[in-house]
């Protein structure tokens, strides 16, 4: 594509105005907005409102005069709209792993007279996790069945509990089917939790058409709500109420401030909040979603996949003599918003690419990552980044012995 | 006392120069920092810092350039000398709720051959609801057991697992003695939990002495880390590494970043992180414990105490015909930093009181509760305090019909 190709897709892009809401550091290209989303430029106000006006002037009153107490169940119906789900049922809460402990825990409860939980080597590993520590905690024999992501269909039969995926995974961008997955596990007599991590923002989720019994997903990818921002928990209304959460505490009260000594869960999604809400990252996060006001999802889901589309073709165009080998799917309807590749030296690559200005990440073994966030990313970012890593290859700039160094985070 | 009485000691108050360290609104006498902590000056600053400098021009790489990953550790060391206990024990992460679920499950898997959890109805009802949660989900028949708190230590007996108790009565202020109890428990064979909640920053803690198993508490109460700050979590280092997480997520695998797909704790009291950490709630919890500071905890607890004792007097001399009845203990060792009267109608009492400037607050059925923190309460703000209250009372200012009305939060 020529520079004027690029320009023309930029100027006709419906979502363009919404760059303007982010506040982004000059000189760099972010791709990583699918690991961090960038800052939006309402929540440094909205902080410092929550800090000095409401805790610092109205201390404890905050609670109810500042509506603290809401931004849980306020939080989770904004974030709702994103993946397909009605008001009430979504809460923002903990982390997404916590989340996910409480939508296992409750799944298997649904289901005591199965043992199988079933996930694929795509998922992200701390899901994996929190399976095992359920199941050794339960102790009762629950088997964690990690099949490859094509084989997931396939594995679906009557010992499943629940099926437990993460909807796109984060090495390759590859996207499973919800609904005709959610489908199969129904027809098995099994439930479905999936892990919107890389979804809710990144194209139009519908739990709601796709039967979801569980959905969890995360604040600070897609979402912007910054650095380990509070997750979100989805339940199917028709199911909530049968739950008794095994994460019980007063937030989920039916009348927390009665201080009664049983638990009795209130009615609704609410019931999967335990502790006292972390204020200043819902705030931040609350703040964050005024991006996506009045956006429609069709249009960020059409430029996720353009934005994908032009930087494998400008990537494989540029970089073929470097070994670089597309490890997402060609399809941009069977991926997320990103694009990865398996790269030799891949980590160095990354961090000399980093050097030059254009931030993506990696992920072991061989695979440099690139997120396109449809809210900020625009058309010539994705090309620009493809031109600089095509120098960055061609110049070597990935043998600097620095470069080999991993760091604590990746 | 006299005014100039009073005058005298807060002028020899060893800890009056911490008061400006707060940002505390003009007008107000806040008795209510054993519920949410005041502002601390710091906080605005360093967010600002976080989100602006941080997070909008580090982004991702946040992560390793400004220690982001580090929180959960760095915030929980400087919390562990509050709590007596040594670095790399406490972690600074999720709500007290969930560290209790994580420490329940950890304590009932370490004394698998038991049933009992012994509590006590003094301890805060979400400390039950975690143990009826946990109960409930295990399905192996354990028994919440629900004495009265001067039943505890009676009730002690080979058929406990786990005692777990709050160690200062959030409505009386009545302090357990954890190292009598604890070593009862152990005598016994059963181990401890200990919810610090009102004691961490209200006098000093041994968990280290009082041979503690494990801890949690909260950051947003004497820590002063704002609403829904990060809690802690305890655990006696000879234990944590036998523990295998209930609650396993990646933050707490020996090599989060290396992407394995088998749960690996790390050593160490790390391996009770679950997911991402909170970087803004950790970030200005960090800065709030900037005033701890070189405090003496010594001196704390005896301003505590000091605090106490005097507006047990003032309030006793003043408001005597009006029906209050002390539900604090009158013997400042046996409480903690706050003292709490029987008041008919007292939720409207409190509502009034709040109207006339003096924050505290109600917790059912008739306690009327006043905190005294001791970094930035003043003698004279306890005896004003005193003074209002026996105004109110004399004047029936709560009488007003919408202070009948009950608060969301109460």
């Amino acid at each position: 594509m020529t520079d004027a190709d690029i320009a023309a897709l930029d100027a006709a892009d419906p979502l363009a105005d919404r760059r303007a809401l982010f506040d982004l550091p000059d000189g760099v290209i972010y791709l990583d907005g699918n690991s961090l989303g960038a800052l939006p430029r309402s929540v440094a106000a909205r902080l410092r409102g929550v800090v000095s006006d409401q805790w610092g002037e109205q201390l404890i009153r905050g609670w109810n005069d500042s509506a603290w107490i809401d931004l849980p169940a306020r939080v989770g119906d904004r974030i709702a709209p994103l993946i397909g789900a009605p008001p009430g049922s979504t809460v923002a809460c903990d982390s997404t792993s916590l989340n996910m402990m409480k939508a296992l825990t409750a799944a298997l409860a649904l289901r005591p007279e199965r043992g199988v939980i079933l996930s694929d080597s795509g998922n992200f590993p701390t899901d994996l996790y929190v399976a095992q520590g359920v199941a050794a905690m339960l102790d009762r024999g629950h088997d964690l069945r990690v099949v490859l992501p094509d084989e997931v269909s396939g594995a679906i039969d009557e010992s499943i509990a629940v099926l437990m995926l993460t909807e796109v995974d984060y090495r390759t961008g590859g996207r499973h089917d919800m609904p005709a997955l959610t489908k199969r596990a129904h027809a098995a007599g099994a439930l479905s939790i999936w892990d919107l991590a890389h979804s809710a923002g990144a194209f139009p989720v519908d739990v709601t058409g796709g039967r979801a019994d569980f959905a969890v997903g995360c604040g600070y990818k897609y979402l912007n709500g910054g650095p380990g921002a509070p997750a979100f928990i989805y339940v199917r209304p028709d199911r909530v109420n049968a739950i008794a959460p095994a994460h019980a505490g007063w937030m989920g009260h039916a009348a927390p401030f009665a201080f009664e000594q049983d638990y009795r869960p209130v009615d609704g999604a609410l019931r999967m909040t335990v502790g006292t809400p972390p204020v200043l990252g819902l705030a931040a996060l609350d703040a964050a979603l005024d991006a996506w006001d009045g956006v429609d999802l069709r249009a960020v889901a059409a430029k996720a996949a353009a934005l994908g589309d032009l930087f494998i073709a400008e990537v494989e165009a540029r970089c073929d003599a470097f070994g670089l080998k597309l490890a997402s799917p060609r399809d941009a309807h069977a991926r997320g918003s990103q694009v990865s590749f398996h790269c030799p030296e891949g980590y160095a690559v990354m961090r000399a690419l980093i050097a030059e200005g254009v931030i993506g990440d990696f992920r072991e073994p061989d695979i440099i990552r690139f997120g396109f966030a449809p809210l900020y990313i625009r058309y010539a970012d994705v090309a620009d980044a493809a031109r600089i890593l095509e120098r960055a290859l061609r110049n070597e700039l990935w043998r600097k012995p620095e470069y080999a160094v991993r760091a604590k985070v990746t």
